[in-house]
């Protein structure tokens, strides 16, 4: 019977009043925007406005926020437990769905029906689609509603999430710090010799045992490895001389994620080595780049100044063309999610996004280098949520 | 860096020529359902169609297969090594994005300007989305190809994956026995006064040791927790006197997944405890309904007969309205898939498919009993992929 995505925790709950103020606000960005109704799959924003940790499956609990009144929660019979409490609790009105039925079919029905009684036939229904729904579900939603107008439900979702309260900044940096504890624990082990995966595995379990909910597949990507971004870990053995790229992360029990990059010099147990003279370029030019961007930060700043600012500087030293991928990424209840700091976006940055601050050069055939921190914009500027050595570290 | 989305393992690579043969079959569907383009972002389509195991997330990953001719793969920058292969080997055409770029426009104008060379521009563009696209990223297809027509892509992948090969029951067959090993050893170990999630991390570790790739998430489902068919796993510390459904598998190295349930007694260390009259009723006709389908199975019976035979096995003994779910789920690369054993589905079984037989009883606040087996239809009739005893089994 198990779904093919892995089952998260329940996340502890906030008071009922929260989610109920966290859907009024969703409701005024639907009725500035003139969009009727808002459709959401599983997703962090189904958590967000809920608190629900639905299953992502073919079996679709559909949420429906309309313009104003009570939102609508559509369930598989058999996943119904839960949110059966936020119903009874007032958050929303639950319609169970049996496995020969279609949560599509019975919205659509709904929302035809609703048009019909208000004698508002004129006007299109529009509605505004979650980014994470599957197309399947859409596309079937699309069927059923064929003179319906859809939008992406991003501009409205995004907004919402976007600057963080004191709590959700609270919960970011405990996490951080303990992705920095896992990184201190870690460069006192023995990388050369080992596989990639074995120590991604020790990264696993610390980050386990250091409160993150979720084990994520770490990165290891050491040697020529590192010249691949999103190379995870493999069956390479790592050698003495090898810088090794390691990235890692997962959200802890309350939702909230971590994401921390270093790269570390592998000297090895007895031989000493040291680092190159190209090694070291690389790597002072990466961490100067994290760090002016760093100082970058402050209200106003648009989002692609600060890549901008990491840019140059790498440009300036000769890499330009090996900063292969943007300075970074928002960061909250979604590991990746607005503010993008990416050439092109002009979104000004403001006290209470978080985000990560990541340059690095990656340089195929050698090695790669990567700095990140998660860093959060206050009124006199930016705050780093990670603070582990940033300084070029040898392991054994 | 880290994506949301745990990355999955490289998995075996099959002969190019096996790929260049699936995708010939997905070009013939395109053909039959007179559609001019498949796109598919990562999923089991994508794997099944290239090998390739592409990340989700917001960086989208598109693949391109247009009715006649080569396909092209749209990669961002960052994670074009592995495609990159394969277009040299001459699957596809690669077309690598910048930051700034996105694969959604890319397309479409390809896609307009293909229309216009081919002087083919009164009949609008029609287009087949997979499945578990995000909408966000059909949304913007739409916007951009605003004349085009949409359809699921199921109808077109799911006829691809149905009948499975000699070489895939292989598979299925293998990891089924391994997660067969993994109840045998999970059940000498003591369940009373353990927590639910410790059994879970058990099971985790036995999986991982028995040739699964991804450690999934477990359903213990103790006592009156067992009533909830997608309970996981939780604080619930187990009783002596419990039932407790175990649920569990996950995808091995190959890609194919195992998926068993069974549900065994809690008689405990020393209490000796003894299941109630009601227990061994309800679990005796979970048995026997279990039994009754895998006896039906056989090619030419439709999906809905099957899970007919189940459910009026448990409605005779008074259960109906318990038996909260339809009988089972296709399985393959997905760990859900089609055919699916539901009231309503006329889809008739035939040999090469495979699926779940795995009826069940939810008694709300008291417990639960389901039996899963992985079942493949022969000429002949069924053949079961776990062989893990099925008779009611005491626990310590």
């Amino acid at each position: 019977m198990m779904d093919s995505e892995t089952a998260m925790e329940v996340t502890a709950r906030l008071p009922l009043a929260e989610y109920a103020a966290r859907i009024k606000r969703a409701q005024a960005g639907l009725q500035a925007q003139n969009v009727d109704y808002l459709l959401l799959a599983p997703s962090s924003d189904l958590r967000y406005l809920t608190g629900l940790d639905a299953r992502v499956s073919e079996r679709l609990n559909l949420f429906v926020v309309p313009r104003e009144g009570k939102p609508a929660f559509y369930a598989p019979a058999l996943e119904a437990m839960e949110p059966a409490a936020l119903a009874q609790d007032g958050l929303f009105n639950l319609i169970v769905w049996q496995e020969d039925e279609d949560a599509t079919a019975l919205f659509a029905r709904a929302a035809l029906r609703r048009e019909t009684d208000s004698g508002n036939q004129q006007t299109p229904i529009s509605l505004a689609v979650g980014e994470q729904m599957w197309a399947g579900f859409l596309l079937r939603l699309q069927q059923q509603l064929p003179h319906a107008i859809w939008y992406p439900a991003l501009p409205i979702t995004g907004p919402l999430r976007l600057i963080k309260t004191a709590a959700e900044i609270a919960a970011l940096a405990e996490i951080g710090a303990a992705a920095d504890e896992v990184f201190a624990r870690l460069i006192t082990i023995q990388f050369s010799g080992r596989k990639e995966l074995e120590i991604a595995d020790v990264i696993n379990h610390m980050l386990r045992d250091r409160g993150h909910q979720n084990v994520k597949f770490a990165i290891v990507a050491s040697g020529p490895n590192g010249a691949s971004p999103h190379h995870t870990a493999g069956e390479r053995v790592i050698q003495a001389g090898d810088f090794v790229v390691l990235d890692f992360g997962g959200p802890g029990f309350h939702g909230y994620g971590s994401d921390i990059s270093r790269t570390v010099f592998v000297a090895g147990a007895a031989e000493g080595f040291e680092p190159t003279p190209e090694q070291i370029k690389v790597y002072t030019t990466v961490f100067e780049a994290q760090e002016l961007a760093f100082e970058a930060v402050r209200p106003g700043v648009t989002a692609q100044e600060l890549d901008r600012v990491a840019r140059d500087h790498i440009a300036a030293a000769g890499y330009g063309p090996a900063f292969l991928h943007r300075l970074g990424h928002g960061i909250g209840l979604d590991g990746h999610e607005p503010p993008y700091l990416v050439q092109g976006n002009v979104q000004e940055i403001s006290a209470g996004m978080a985000f990560s601050d990541e340059p690095g050069i990656y340089l195929a055939g050698h090695f790669g280098v990567r700095i990140e921190d998660i860093v959060v914009c206050e009124a006199s500027g930016g705050r780093r949520l990670n603070n582990a050595a940033r300084e070029l570290i040898r392991v054994k």
